[in-house]
């Protein structure tokens, strides 16, 4: 199906929407009135560069409060209508928008306003254009689809018919299911746009707080195999309106809005793409460091060792049970200090996840190497991280393992040590789009988003994870792009024993997070721990959660650069993360830094 | 009256929330639970600081899901209750507020919850405290205050008594008339908190849309009113719970804070401030430029002449008509570029004026001056803006203008011209705090906020005016936090005739910012202006906007650092400020800005 996204949905000139939405991959826009008077080009040079971008111009948008109103009002709306019919002409678009009518002066007469969109319909006609009327949630007399519809079908005009609008249907509760006793061919667009289940004013809900499909709590897949069972073979077209977008680079925004189609019309199978992948673990984390000392003593203190050495760059892996880490030197720059930079992800199909990645608009990393190394697929995610398709140690594929020469260190004392989770704060813009990143490139599931309160504004945190737990990353944004040197990356690494894990860390040499003694008062008020258990926890600094699974035991190193580790002693039946004690250690965190 | 504040209301640590609260004034602090766990301080440390600063411990908060339920249940609440009794002894706080219970074990059994709830204060008394109880909007049974009361009425415990939240009332539109019914000395602890009017989940707007009394939609003074009747004598606390301002300093904050709570008690005749001195008109605008050349340029092309200079300092004063700008080159910073720094207010009483502001908390500007200088009382806005309470040419009173000598040059032919109003960004943790300000020390009247489409982002914009629109100030801030180059503060010029001013702007050399075709292509569909009149405009690049009270005509300089100078012809019924057109103006602005 035919692509398209609304220019309202792109921050930027009307070149620059432009230039992302070609960029992205979309076939077509809407183009939006506001962008179109704001922009120096005549409506000529926008249709010559739509042209140039291979870009069809879908609709132009929006005509307002035209119908059924007093003929002397209609009149005026008629010649300003013919204003807008002129420069589509020019545009080169043969759609116009006519949103149902808040105007206070419109009547709750069907018959007038199917008689007046009828003549407006005579009037685009003599100009190729088609009327597509959608019912606005707070229109004044018509808000749902079906009655928007009504009045189509009694109009009877061949250039009059109609556009469904998801937000519109489904912020209103209707049923979508009647849209398939519309004909297909009197449904002249379909504009998509998901939102978050909030309970608000819907106008404003509209305004600020629409997401591309996938990223809200809407059922668009439902709605468009209705849709598509009329027969409508118009573009899909994205019309999001939102805050956050608006503000964000247009370029990254458009791809994350293609891929939400791209994996939208897979959801209803309109496309065929590389079936997903699941991670079935995680390979390694990779550092990038300008000094390793830090980084290699901290390692060290937690036991684990270099086990083995890159053949042909500065790249360590070390290693503790499971839990592999890299520590890399290459084109690490101080000023950005030490870094999570590369999640190796262990994977049944490499190859086959990497090109459903590619499929779903992931940048596809040059595979920079010496001629020796093992061929290893890759791709980046939204955020910059570097995600590795792995087959560790498999007999029938190439293993990245074999690129690593052992060094004379065993691995340390075999413990159950392996990664619970890695947690990566996200650039402030793309909290929803690494969402939906991760579920659809790499067939992860995410869990409910969670708000944490830091001394200093609000974060919110989701987490991504496979079936079986072995994959879990914590996506984190501020409430605010801000200072986020606190907010940090971080490896959580899960041992059975977390009391003996942090001894072993203080014993050589390590130093842990201090927590507050009020906050093990508090943990005595809340929960009927031993004395003893308690003491031990204050005197070590673990910190403590239960859910009704089982109960989440866990510490925190110091940080270097941006990284510090975590130590985590998880029941099976837990699944957070422990976010009721984020506040705590969020506040042990900036009481360490230098003063603000 | 005691004034106290929630240290969740605040930003930081919770030493620099005390900090904070103590230099803005208040009497006491409500310590939030997070907030002391967070903490490194023992209790014995926090009750030590508090009277350090002289911060009495209103309340600790809070105690939740406690009351009606079954015994088991209420065994373990009363273990834990016991723990924080503990601590609020350590803490030397004698009141605790238990909200009503939102858990799903809680039985909708007054009679239960009263038995329970008396227990608890049983238990409270041993340790010299007060139980505060609470209706939350949202709570399980209990959502209303007088429910509340009555729980606490049959109860009829000594150490048990309500607490009062303006939120929780007003948000559910309960009536407070009712509260005249509780006894004041049975209101044991009274919250405020305003709120805009927004049709949201009453969870979510509480928890991160409140806002301090006078910024936001509810009658908190109609509230106050009702609980004084009663003889209630305990503090008036603020509880807000903000997303902006968990995020802004700590210092600022708790000063805006500590001056809704004087504007309220003022409301109220609790408190006998200065009354508002409303200013008559603006004497001057000045300008902060390390590089006088560009601005003098656009000002003589503007029609303006130099006709006088500061008897001391290197200050010009340059006028046309009753406009008046300064121009200052004290202590300008080439990095801060040109700036509009200071306003002169012309004031019925300018040291009334001052010592409203000073009462106020806003802080007094010292009177930098060469002894012949006239005595100006001037304090600084929130966003850092210097006022100068003038009276300009009154024979009773010292004039600034004394301290210019008269140049040889006359004034500029005599025109209609005077400073329109002025446009001036904020912080963007300082929108409200700027509305109320204004309101509060001013005594202007606040118009309604309005949102403004960038390419890059939403605006908000509020104008502040004086009764007969003599003075106009729009307040202007970002959607986030961002560059603001473009969101420049701005003069705006009364003309009679827009258009011969621009064309003589034009004809001296001065530069109008262009406007698109495209947008008198809208014009003339939108308005039925006449061919010549439209195609004038599109010549001058001169906006159009009407609303039911006439016609605003604008065209805008080119911008000098971050100010650029706006033309407006007036009709004297229209109220706004052209906002309809500010995202072609923003666009315009941007495209003439070096690429991002």
């Amino acid at each position: 199906m035919r692509t398209s996204i609304a220019t309202v949905s792109l921050s930027g000139s009307l070149t620059e929407k432009l230039t992302a939405a070609s960029r992205a991959g979309f076939d077509g826009v809407e183009i939006f009135e506001n962008d179109l008077l704001a922009s120096p080009r005549t409506p000529e040079e926008i249709r010559a560069r739509c042209a140039d971008l291979g870009l069809a111009i879908e609709l132009y948008q929006p005509m307002r409060d035209i119908e059924a109103v007093p003929p002397a009002e209609f009149a005026r709306n008629l010649r300003r209508a013919r204003h807008k019919f002129e420069l589509m002409r020019r545009l080169g678009a043969d759609t116009v928008l006519v949103c149902s009518s808040v105007s206070p002066s419109a009547l709750d007469d069907d018959a007038l306003a199917a008689e007046q969109l009828s003549r407006l319909a005579d009037l685009a006609q003599d100009f190729g254009i088609r009327v597509a009327y959608e019912a606005l949630a707070w229109g004044r007399h018509v808000s749902t689809y079906d009655h928007a519809w009504h009045i189509v079908e009694t109009a009877g005009h061949p250039a009059l018919g109609t556009c469904l609008d998801s937000f519109h249907i489904l912020s209103r509760g209707s049923d979508p299911k009647g849209i398939e006793d519309i004909p297909g061919e009197k449904i002249f667009f379909l504009q998509l746009a998901d939102a978050p289940r909030l309970a608000m004013d819907v106008l404003q809900w509209s305004r600020h707080h629409r997401c591309f499909p996938g990223q809200g709590g809407f059922d668009i897949a439902g709605l468009l195999r209705h849709v598509l069972r009329t027969g409508y073979d118009g573009p899909l077209s994205l019309e999001v309106f939102n805050d956050v977008f608006r503000q964000a680079e247009a370029g990254p925004t458009a791809v994350d809005a293609h891929r939400s189609l791209l994996v939208l019309q897979e959801a209803v199978g309109a496309v065929d793409l590389p079936a997903p992948v699941v991670p079935t673990g995680i390979a390694f984390a990779e550092l990038v460091t300008p000094d390793t000392e830090p980084v290699e003593a901290v390692l060290g203190a937690l036991g684990f060792a270099r086990t083995a050495r890159h053949r042909a760059k500065p790249v360590d892996l070390w290693q503790r049970g499971e839990a592999r880490i890299l520590v890399n030197t290459t084109g690490a720059v101080r000023r950005d200090g030490t870094q999570l930079a590369a999640i190796g992800l262990e994977s049944p199909d490499p190859a086959a996840a990497a090109r459903r990645a590619e499929a779903l608009l992931a940048p596809v990393l040059p595979r920079r190497r010496a001629p020796e190394d093992a061929p290893l697929d890759a791709v980046a995610a939204p955020d910059g991280t570097e995600l590795f398709f792995c087959a560790t140690d498999r007999p029938d594929l190439p293993s990245w393992r074999a690129d690593f020469e052992d060094t004379a260190a065993a691995p340390a004392a075999p413990g159950a040590e392996r990664i619970d989770h890695l947690a990566l704060s996200q650039p402030w813009h793309q909290f929803d789009e690494a969402a939906l990143f991760h579920r659809s490139v790499l067939g992860l599931d995410a869990q409910e988003s969670v708000d944490v309160a830091d001394p200093y504004g609000l974060l919110r945190s989701r987490a991504v994870t496979n079936p079986d737990g072995s994959v879990r990353i914590a996506l984190g944004v501020g409430a605010a792009p801000s200072d986020d040197t606190v907010h940090a990356q971080h490896l959580a690494l899960a041992t059975d024993d977390v009391v003996a894990a942090a001894r072993r860390f203080r014993q050589a040499g390590g130093r842990l997070l201090p927590v507050p003694a009020n906050y093990y008062d508090d943990l005595a008020a809340r929960f009927e721990l031993a004395d003893e258990e308690l003491e031990t926890y204050r005197g070590l600094g673990i910190l403590y959660d239960r859910d009704a699974g089982g109960a989440f035991r866990h510490c925190y190193t110091e940080t270097v650069g941006r990284v510090f580790f975590e130590l985590v002693q998880r029941d099976p039946g837990y699944r957070g993360y422990g976010a009721p004690n984020a506040p705590v250690r969020l506040a042990a965190q900036h009481a360490r830094r230098p003063a603000r």
